[in-house]
């Protein structure tokens, strides 16, 4: 059995669970490599990959015998079948976050389960945690990255509209990786104080200040990273709040590493935001892997330690609505005594 | 209050709901407009979206006074707040079929809930009947559809990829449309006879069979089109298979028009395929919109009339494992007496 089907099983016995069944795709891509419409079941003894006819040939193409998965056509899976997957389970799981409520219902039938635990978190927590391979790609999608920065320095300029700009970089993303890990924004002037803003047909003029937010996916993975820029000399008032947010980005970089805690963090950096009238208002940061959002959240609200290889972003921004944004994000590798930078582009307030 | 909502509360007065909880974001969308995460409540007598700090600014400006809705930042809504919006509600709606376990339990706890009621299939047969402006746009993303085909016919030979045809694609999308609908599938030789083919680093080869499923966005709705090419003759079972797929494609279109039975249509063709000894082995094809499979199913369980303005795919197709696959696909709009095929790419078997 994979390695990582080898210690899912683990953790259900930690928690008595005798059967798990996996509709989330990002986790059975996870578990199995497959990326394909299916179902995953952990059962007392198999593990089983229930899919219909249109990806049959191509599921059993992508695993191998070493994975120890059993690949079933759902049109030869009878109801009886499925009233055995868990005859002597006591406890199944299911991943409530992701499965629907309709779903829910519909397997308790179907499967005749007798108790079905809310067991998600079991793989969060492992998803979490990143191997050597998947750092390898989370790397690779931020060197990418950092070159499409370089690129853009050069190619922005007045005249261009945001979504110019955008399809630049969904354009270079095309050629270089799988493509965007999420849409881009590219949001000039006024827009910037719009955290998430679209990117529209607004032209970039003399004077403006550019926020960029952007990823790419390598193998699935991601990377994510934020820069804002400008064109021409920012105001006072622009330098110093980017002051601000770099100094705090900063900061955290100095904090992250394996045992620190991230509501410690956050909370400092809140702090410092309040001490010169500012409000963080929304997350420091995120996980980064098969999702481009995933476990653990950064907040004051979530008490809960770093761990080594953890991958996640520190992403500060302040926006002062109707006038202007700035954020600056990293997307960083947590390590023993530290953290390692993973997207490397210039910080420093860039002026073209 | 804009149409769309107006019809959804008189569609819930007719389930006998008081209010309604809506959190799939492609509902959101098709209800107001808004593309960003949060929630929108249909009370008694208001609607309102709650949303967070990021997308406060955004959301104010796409919504208009005559949509009615009120907007509001979910750091200012307290407990008392969500425990009020439902307040004299008998019965309140939700989509079963989107609202995972987790949030189910957390709004009746939250909301204080008394009968939480699965209303989810309001809204998707609301969007199965597509407005002017929804036809205007699908339409719009099949011509552009048909306009990347025509580019393909002289763009393909041998010694390209099917990766690298498939980026041409895309390339070809982004620049003329919002981007993909869906993961284009480029098929090429024994790779076509898996329906949901991944497009891989196989070279087109002199006497290959070539399948491409494609589809754009154009305001957020999609166009679907697959046609099977052919570099060199076709062998004389390819031809038949061909002949065959496309005989029954075009009898579909014979008989699609209000009032048609779904079963009937799908039964049909099945039998026929059958008396060559050959089977469907996915649905006849699905209704298009937002989303790139939505209402209706056409498949032979699903005995529902078709109705006047239902955008569907009518897509056959045989595969012939390890071999070779032929599907054959149009996106069409049901109308009172027939429907017009909105993708209008040669369907006769193309040599290129």
């Amino acid at each position: 059995m994979n390695d990582r089907l080898q210690t899912l099983r683990n953790k259900m016995a930690g928690m008595n669970l005798q059967g798990m069944i996996i509709s989330n795709p990002v986790n059975i891509r996870y578990l199995t490599k497959i990326e394909a419409e299916g179902l995953l079941l952990i059962t007392r003894k198999e593990n089983v990959f229930i899919t219909d006819g249109r990806y049959i040939e191509y599921v059993s193409n992508v695993i191998t015998p070493f994975d120890d998965i059993i690949v079933d056509d759902q049109k030869n899976v009878s109801q009886y079948d499925y009233e055995n997957f868990f005859l002597f389970c006591e406890n199944v799981g299911f991943e409530e976050k992701h499965l629907t409520y309709s779903k829910y219902k519909e397997y308790i039938r179907k499967f005749k389960i007798n108790s079905f635990i809310e067991a998600g978190e079991i793989l969060s927590n492992l998803r979490m945690i990143k191997d050597n391979e998947e750092i390898a790609s989370i790397k690779r999608a931020c060197e990418i990255t950092d070159d499409c920065f370089d690129m853009l320095k050069s190619y922005i300029k007045p005249g261009l509209t945001e979504k110019q700009i955008a399809r630049k970089i969904k354009k270079f993303y095309n050629e270089n990786s799988e493509g965007e890990a999420f849409d881009t924004i590219v949001a000039s002037g006024e827009n910037s104080s719009k955290p998430h803003s679209i990117p529209s047909d607004r032209i970039v003029q003399e004077k403006d200040i550019i926020l960029i937010d952007m990823g790419c996916k390598i193998d699935g993975y991601s990377s994510d990273m934020t820069r804002t820029i400008f064109i021409g000399e920012p105001t006072i008032e622009q330098k110093k709040i980017y002051d601000l947010v770099l100094k705090n980005q900063e900061k955290v970089l100095d904090e992250v590493m394996e045992g620190a805690n991230i509501k410690t963090i956050t909370k400092g950096l809140e702090s410092d935001f309040e001490l010169n009238n500012q409000v963080l208002i929304h997350a420091l940061g995120h996980g980064v892997g098969l999702e481009i959002h995933e476990g653990p959240v950064l907040s004051s609200k979530n008490d809960m330690m770093l761990k080594e290889n953890m991958v996640i972003t520190d992403e500060p921004g302040i926006y002062i609505p109707g006038n202007f944004g700035i954020r600056i994000e990293d997307t960083i590798l947590v390590t023993k005594k530290g953290n390692i930078t993973l997207t490397k582009s210039d910080k420093k307030c860039i002026i073209l």
